[in-house]
């Protein structure tokens, strides 16, 4: 399989009455999958469509996102997913940079649609994915009045399949192009790594229009099912566990942390669980500790990626997980792991030079994964894609084994009194405390550093720490011109889509009004 | 990984004291395998080998053998690797025909080198691979004499790798083109099918010269280790696989007939062995139900592929080897499997249509493990290759959920009296006679049926059958235009370096000075 799309035709072919993806009462078989498929792709291109043009989605999880990723590359149009968590400002800047034509929306994003649409020059198309709407064409109809004869696309594998805004740490967002081969190969790295076989299915929680939509291709290139959440909901996510015998899921670390203090974890059966991963953010060590404690005999996998990598980088796999004699072994659980079988890592100094086993510098990756460019940024690519090696923008150290410890990513990093503070390490130490829920370290401008270690901190329902305390715990186990001069107590941190911490939105508040610090 | 050097390059990485390739008393860690090939492809370039240009090897498997494909893709040099049951006028018409510039010889072969150096006008250097040879460079001398500093060739995965010729049952033998893609796609393949981990360990009895060795790529591919053999002697493959712990060989058909008959089987530990493939031309149904009884908790898979598909295109896993229960599993076992994850198959009628279940058509597939073409043949390789699909010139039919079963080689088909006959199907029958060790089943001259079914036999040692019995067995089978018409008894049959039988070699005898029917 070379293309995306020739995974819902393969299996149609091998094993048509599997069933493989599941979306409350939505249950599909590769055959009906397959042939929505190639009703969705008819549809399109019988609306006027051209392979190569751009038609983005706006929707909440469900079977209709999938069938159109596997339409669009089946008929070589590129697809544009929407984080439903952005302003309107900002969702008319990517359809207008993307230059997308046609717009699917979901019923929670009717209203953004309509009020989009004046704004909205270039596209041509708006169709209502989830039932009828003013205005707008109705997904099923479209599917029922088009053929279902075998879409016949480009199937060209280096074309662009997905057009993936990331958010703008650096200023706007940045349209990701990732080609079919980008993903299929990025599927390979996670499926080997992870030893994923037909007797494995997945339940997906996070976002499809994030590239975290990496397990349900990973599953259904082996033949097998997915089921889909649409909203994040502990106790749902656990009944459905239950019921559908799912072997794997794929997770946030803060999801981790609110799952171990769910109160009814324990009436679930989740007997079927074999395998849980967490990608997003870094792991804290105590978290991780926990984890295994209370899912001894799970297979637990940490990926390291971005979407420039589909996301593919580094994976701290189920035998890493397993090792916990040595100090060596303890201290490679707080690593990201070694870069997978799909993809080769560097990490290297500003000479461009490997670094020595212990020496910080920034993490860069090559493949069949790495991306073909940013949209409409030629510059920008050549600079990220400099010499053949994607630059991450992570920096981390790396030991004789080849374990990637990330320091932090380079914008995050804390320069105070001329001294570089890693606010990942602080937080490692922060959350030793039993009473941290999560927390963010951040810079805050301070007229004698420059800089000044600032921690905020969410606590746990019904705990309590104070700020002497978490400066004491920090003091006791590091340098002192890394201990936060300060701790705030805030009762939420502000996330992205899938959960990870944005430390750029908890530091944009200190810095308003001066000259900003962009990371 | 994209290119096979990356194999080497990533595992002396991440995994430097493993050890990877085992050669009688020969034990190479990941380390000094990368280093080794390094040092040999320096060596090569310092000689003045340049990237892209064709370079020879005739040898018995060794490490050397493996080094030697790791460092051409190292150097971007292509391999030609040499069949070593070939008459000197055909190794001379390859050397001539590939363009070799440089030709590395085993032991063994040292004198076939001396016999055809006169005679190659291309040919300027020549290394022995075994020790000190008069007139030649010696492979340990290279190595010691170059630099073992990280060679940086010209990666490019769609480069030549190997030019591999085959067997020239339509005449001269053909170079086929495999890119490093081709090879990686499906060694990917295998590895999938069979669940191939870092667990595993293959002990490969094949020669590494055919398109066989994927098995070391395998196991590579994962990190883990690869045992080789030189000869093919069952009792030193026994103890291979008991002394090293082997999980997976693979053999041909041929193989596994002289495997169960062999008298010291049940005397060796092979309790470590999970896994058994086989290819290289069909099992007959009765030697499979022999395997399974004998190795009840064995994987077994079965590969149908050719060269010019790097070689996977088919595989009948373990799953289907497990099920027995019904008529239709049993039949399934017959069969050929199902096109692999990373190959697309279609069987076409004349036209090129997709037949029928049930209906004859020859195989066709498409895939990144299909060949670039033939080498210096672009009229075969536009007829080979046409409309994008792998014409295989194997008959086969498919049934409703995929299961390939081929009815044989188009050149092999025998068409008596107007009807046609395949042989295969016959030799099923034969096999069905509890004192057949092999046989086949030819076309021969008829002046009333224009060709007559013929089968030749050779029996298990101190066991009886007569041409009447053979005959009977097969009247009871089969429509009465397929069963042979004569039987003659032979002390062995003609075979492949791998153990494939030659039906054409068989068939010639009987069409000496006649207008050949060549298959």
């Amino acid at each position: 399989m070379q293309i995306l799309d020739d995974i819902p035709r393969k299996h149609a072919k091998l094993d048509p009455d599997f069933e493989c993806l599941v979306f409350e009462e939505f249950r599909l078989t590769w055959r009906q999958l397959n042939q929505r498929v190639d009703r969705l792709a008819n549809g399109l291109i019988a609306l006027g469509v051209k392979p190569g043009e751009h038609v983005a989605i706006l929707a909440q999880n469900s079977h209709r996102f999938m069938e159109f990723y596997y339409a669009c590359a089946r008929a070589g149009i590129v697809a544009v997913p929407l984080n439903w968590r952005l302003s309107d400002n900002e969702l008319k800047y990517i359809l207008d940079h993307s230059e997308t034509i046609a717009l699917m929306a979901g019923a929670e994003y009717l209203d953004t649609a309509k009020r989009l649409r004046p704004k909205l020059a270039k596209v041509r198309h708006y169709i209502s994915l989830d039932g009828p709407a003013e205005d707008m064409k109705n997904y099923e109809e479209l599917l029922s009045q088009s053929s279902s004869k075998p879409h016949q696309g480009p199937r060209d594998e280096n074309a662009v399949f997905i057009l993936m805004y990331t958010g703008g740490t650096t200023g706007l967002p940045k349209g990701v192009m990732l080609s079919n081969r980008n993903i299929m190969t990025a599927a390979l790295g996670c499926l080997l790594g992870m030893g994923i076989t037909k007797a494995d299915s997945t339940l997906m929680i996070l976002p499809l229009f994030h590239i975290a939509f990496w397990p349900v291709i990973v599953v259904h290139y082996m033949g097998t099912k997915a089921v889909l959440s649409k909203k994040f909901d502990l106790g749902f996510v656990l009944e459905t566990i239950q019921r559908e015998r799912c072997t794997h899921m794929n997770m946030v670390p803060t999801i981790a942390a609110f799952l171990l203090i769910f109160p009814d974890l324990d009436k679930y059966d989740l007997s079927s669980l074999r395998a849980l991963t967490y990608a997003g953010s870094p792991m804290p060590f105590e978290l991780l500790m926990k984890l295994k404690e209370k899912f001894p005999n799970l297979d637990l996998g940490q990926g390291y990626g971005l979407t420039e990598a589909a996301p593919t980088v580094a994976l701290l796999d189920q035998h890493d997980h397993q090792r916990t004699e040595t100090d060596q072994d303890r201290r490679r659980l707080a690593s990201a792991g070694r870069e997978c079988l799909v993809t080769e890592v560097r990490v290297v100094n500003e000479k461009g030079e490997t670094v020595k086993p212990g020496e910080v510098g920034e993490i860069t990756a090559r493949g069949a994964n790495i991306m073909l460019g940013y949209w409409k940024n030629p510059e920008l690519t050549a600079e990220v894609l400099r010499g053949g090696w994607l630059h991450t923008g992570d920096l981390a150290t790396v030991d004789e084994d080849g374990y990637i410890y990330i320091v932090d990513r380079k914008h995050d990093m804390i320069i105070s009194g001329g001294e570089n503070v890693y606010p990942r390490e602080v937080e490692e130490v922060i959350f030793k405390h039993p009473a941290v829920l999560e927390c963010a370290v951040v810079g805050v401008p301070d007229p004698t550093w420059g800089e000044a270690v600032k921690a905020v901190v969410v606590l746990k329902q019904g705990m309590s720490a104070t700020e002497e305390e978490i400066i004491a715990l920090c003091k006791q186990h590091l340098a002192g011109y890394k201990k936060p001069k300060s701790v705030e107590f805030a009762g939420a941190l502000p996330k992205t889509a899938i959960g990870k911490i944005l430390r750029r939105e908890v530091r944009e508040k200190y810095w308003a009004g001066r000259d900003k610090k962009i990371g």
